[in-house]
């Protein structure tokens, strides 16, 4: 592992300097048990400590994979945060969730970290069933000030004396959700100290007119005054009570105006301290022991660096190595060969439809890399708005920029949409606005666990009038129904695909209305509808019918939202229809098929497969489409039982009515 | 009609005093055929005019019901803008949209007033279909400045020059929404007017740190003094350019220290204009010429008062008459009889349960008075949490309050919890806590129009796993089934229910499982699936197939999700499954029974019936539900075709599997 990662020290910072063979062999580390461990260590053994966890960190992440960046900008806090409170009776909430790493390696977790992320090992993210020291698992942005606001709450009606702590991103707060909360927070009185950790980033830099004034506060000449001050007003000795909080205050006001305005926070009636340097341990600390001693909610704000003392973490312009892959430890990068991922198929057919349509703009909700929108602002930057972790808006001025005459393409994660579900029923669908929706990471996608994964827009968004939803199964229906998305100027549609690289083109035999069909046999006993990225696996299973002597046609219906007329007459021409679906049953393509056909009287037999509407936990996808019997093995099974089933109880299961001309064999 | 509407002055004004004769004959309203015939009017006619819009509203809204408070407070506002902004050039956005009924007299709809919110009459919302002049139909809270920053920014792309004006009230600021809006219009640098219409209340009185802030910019010492500078600055001269309203903005940064901090929105990069007196026609319209040529984002904080004018409305203390039936013009009184409302059965049966159990909280978004909660807070003040108008704080802060160990019970109207989506999904849901949601207007509401219908909440939350949704169909199973949800101690539960009088208590027969049924008969032709309050149209409709001789099981569910196994073994002993419910039909109650149903293998034939997935009208529940044929005659009707159908066609419908033993007749 050597000295690579040794803790540099970009900003200017009192962590003493490192002995490199202490940290490097984690001897500090290895006493650590819970955070009592951490409470008793002095000044310098913390800074040894934090060294030691970046090191474990880069050591541990670079095998599994995992959000690198994030937690090494958080290491100096989370000490401070353990040092000062008595997590679990304490209550620690991390916003978003994947800057948990740290808090984990020092509540008994470190063992885990050799299968982070993978099937039965350790979440990303918090975990009530690995910890006590855990509460939220909810890894969407913007929540946490709201948890903490109702939980300060019950425990002032329950009178419990505890402190409650929540950790969030400057990148976060653009969410409005945390303006809700802290609107409420400010009027509440409650004891709540949240802690904005102020990167200046989300995935990339923060934006909008909050980014600024933080910058301004961070940036300003008064900020080394400040610092200080502050510490000159606290010392070593422990603050206690309010009163003492209200010393330092008016020291800090005193010198109101060597500082930038800091009036955004107190205005609404918070108690704002900072801002300190997030990676001096003693600096944080001491902040954090004041923070808690008031007796009301306090901000404290902490600027610390993502990916600090991990060079290749720091010098990654693009998301400062937010959460890749397995990567080499000397360089950062990934040590995966490259290949063709559904979110470049996307981001190059996108610029291609936006040189020929000059109406074409792109939003992003502060993940222009991920979501592949960054590449049409390389080409075209004056038509791409980041409009920062705000889904709701994203939708909403989507609208407003329809109603201006433009097509604006929203590209998010399937996951996310659901933020926006009201905006995208009322604000564009109602108003009948040609805004599309692409929605990366649909289906099951793996490592991040149950809040990653994008198996509810086909449900949801399914109620939509008029909302059109296409699930392409590889690059060339991905390219196509992109463009017939665009083309639609009476109203939204969505285009979602799942993660990871994309499956070889899956050409069609022939196309019936919007539906592609992919196999067909002479026999017609299975009409298997195969959504999306499932084409392949419907290939595969209509092959092992095939060899039992069933004849299986596969179809693609390509647009699954409103359920294609189409579809239904190829129902109506076969013994038993089988679905297959990358989303929950619930509501989904199969059960919309299944109330298309009833309500054509069409009494075929169906039989709908997908996701359970259930917590699924993390893994690769591959693992958990197996545990859901998603493979092309369990399927050719199901059906084959089902079919034989049908065999001896033919007569309730004669189609009522006959194929359509178009869909007969051949 | 004579002077009771003349208008008094409860705050200082300029506004002349009105000649009651001149006013009250309407004469000048009646040239005013479109916004050009308002701009030539000299003050004196203006005010004038302005008494006269009052009497109109107060005449017309005191027949049909809707929006009187907050029409009354924006009459100079509205008129203040259009003189200076030319729409629908200039694009007028008016945030939830109930007070455009100004803006509506303005361009051309006197006369559609007598038939306000009816049937094929004028909206009480913006209408594209109506007008020109208007743009946004959404009328849920907290969207106008979305959709202003889309606008803007397709105008600035596109190269027109036209201002766009998104009218706020400081109650809809406190929704997320605003804050991700007004995050990115910061720093958009786009000519964008934000006119905040400060009345301090939504419903009730505005809460929060926000509200504070405003009040201290309205309450302050310096109000009457700005307002001089700012009259000062302007003159009658109209303003020209960035650097005029340069001068005005240094004017008034000079006299800070006189003024209360108005730092907040500045701090976000926003230029702020005000406090002005939103009755004052002169002084608005100065401050919105100044505000239009500037060249790049402006507040306009004007002061208002619901119901300004209109004694019975200003001495409201509840809701300042915000959107009453039809009402007494002397008093302020509603004309219809009292009768017992859902929302009043909800109030009292919450009380009782709270006097029992301490740790059951209420969470209003707002609304307290309209959902009832506002009964509980009577009795445990302490105990009752206003969020503002912030469905997903709500929703998530439920959830802290929860972890908390508490049961908060979160009142809402159903379209209103699509907000907050995600976060009973993953916040709530996924942390299987014990959190009710209450949804008041439940289904087709009626004279608010499409975007207050209740009518995705079944099919929407239907997906969350672990969440159960009662739908009660009379006031007794509404107090039960209440209870019920709130003794679920494992996850989240809805509880829905429409809007109106509550029909009489309908003794269900026997219970099976959760299943109450209400009929039942020596034949099994049909099951009917009567969900919620269409409890009675199951019996009207059983009572006309009897006569007919067909025998039907009646039966409400209760719980309608997840369905209830014994609901599918009563499917499997009936020739026919009829359902019919006050939802969307795509992913409703039945659409799930099908869903169920299959994977139970009952092949018994199902029809669904629903509100189908569209954008319905306004008009009374009564006509919209009649439109829909969702009445006892059209069901009847339809189902004797069904099973009429069936009878030529026995062998493909004869039920598969036997009925349970616990649901044979008797």
């Amino acid at each position: 592992m050597g000295g690579l990662r040794s803790v540099r020290r970009p900003i200017d910072s009192l962590v003493m300097s490192v002995d490199e063979d202490t940290a490097n062999h984690g001897r500090l580390l290895g006493t650590v048990r819970g955070p009592h461990d951490v409470k008793r260590m002095t000044g310098e053994q913390l800074d040894i400590l934090a060294a030691e966890i970046r090191d474990f960190l880069i050591a541990k992440v670079s095998r599994t994979g995992g959000h690198v960046g994030p937690n090494l900008g958080v290491v100096e806090l989370t000490l401070a945060m353990h040092r000062v409170f008595d997590s679990p009776r304490d209550r620690l909430l991390f916003d978003t969730g994947h800057q948990s790493y740290v808090h984990k390696i020092l509540t008994g977790r470190q063992d885990g970290f050799d299968k982070l992320r993978q099937r039965g090992g350790l979440s990303g993210y918090p975990s009530q069933g690995e910890s006590e020291h855990d509460l939220i698992e909810n890894s969407h942005a913007s929540t946490a000030l709201s948890y903490a606001d109702g939980l300060a709450k019950a425990y002032a009606l329950r009178g419990e004396q505890r402190s409650v702590v929540a950790v969030v991103g400057d990148g976060a707060l653009t969410g409005g959700m945390c303006w809700e909360a802290l609107n409420n927070i400010a009027t509440s009185g409650n004891r709540l100290v949240i802690v904005v950790n102020d990167n200046g980033r989300s995935y990339s830099p923060t934006i909008g007119g909050l980014a600024d004034h933080l910058s301004s506060l961070r940036l300003n000449p008064g900020y080394e005054k400040v610092l200080d001050t502050v510490k000159d007003a606290l010392g070593n000795t422990p603050f206690v009570g309010k009163p003492m909080y209200e010393v330092l205050h008016a020291v800090k006001k005193g010198i109101k105006d060597a500082v930038a305005p800091q009036a955004m926070f107190e205005d609404l009636g918070i108690k704002y301290v900072g801002p300190v340097d997030g990676h001096d341990i003693a600096a944080v600390e001491s902040a954090l022991r004041a923070a808690k001693n008031f007796g009301g909610p306090v901000i404290v704000h902490a600027v610390t660096r993502k990916g600090y003392g991990y060079r290749p973490a720091e010098e990654d312009e693009a998301d400062c190595l937010h959460g890749p892959g397995a990567f080499d430890v000397e360089t950062g990068k990934l040590l995966a060969a490259p290949s063709v991922k559904w979110t470049q198929v996307f981001a190059d057919e996108l610029v291609a439809i936006a040189d020929e349509r000059p109406d074409v703009v792109g939003i992003t909700a502060a993940m222009a890399e991920p979501t592949g929108i960054a590449t049409l602002a390389r080409k075209h930057p004056n038509r791409v708005y980041d409009v920062g972790i705000a889904e709701q808006h994203a939708a909403t001025s989507a609208a407003g920029l329809a109603m201006g005459g433009l097509h604006p393409v929203v590209a998010v994660y399937a996951t996310f949409l659901n933020r926006a579900f009201d905006q995208v029923l009322l604000d564009v669908a109602m108003h009948k606005l040609p805004v599309t929706f692409v929605l990366d990471r649909a289906g099951i996608t793996g490592p991040d666990g149950p809040s990653h994964y994008g198996i509810w827009d086909m449900s949801v968004f399914g109620v939509v009038p008029g909302l059109r939803i296409a699930a392409p199964r590889d690059s060339a229906s991905l390219r196509e129904e992109l463009r017939e998305a665009i083309a639609v100027d009476d109203g939204p549609t969505i285009v979602r695909f799942p993660t990871g690289t994309v499956a070889a083109d899956l050409p069609a035999i022939r196309r019936v209305g919007p539906v592609d069909v992919l196999a067909e046999s002479t026999r017609t006993d299975v009409l298997l509808v195969a959504v999306g990225a499932f084409g392949l696996l419907g290939m595969e299973v209509a092959s092992r019918l095939a060899e039992q002597g069933y004849g299986v046609t596969v179809v693609d219906p390509r647009w699954v939202r409103p359920v294609p007329a189409e579809l239904v007459e190829l129902a109506a021409g076969h013994r038993l229809v089988v679905t297959v679906e990358d989303g929950v049953r619930v509501g989904g393509v199969g059960d919309a098929l299944g109330q298309a056909m009833r309500d054509a009287d069409v009494r075929v037999p169906l039989r709908d497969l997908g996701v359970p509407a259930d917590w699924h936990p993390h893994g690769t996808r591959a693992q958990i489409l197996t545990d859901l019997r998603l493979t092309a093995q369990d399927v050719a099974r199901d059906v084959t039982g089902w079919i034989s089933g049908l065999d001896g109880d033919a007569t309730s299961v004669e189609p009522v009515r006959l194929p359509a001309t178009d869909t007969s064999p051949n």
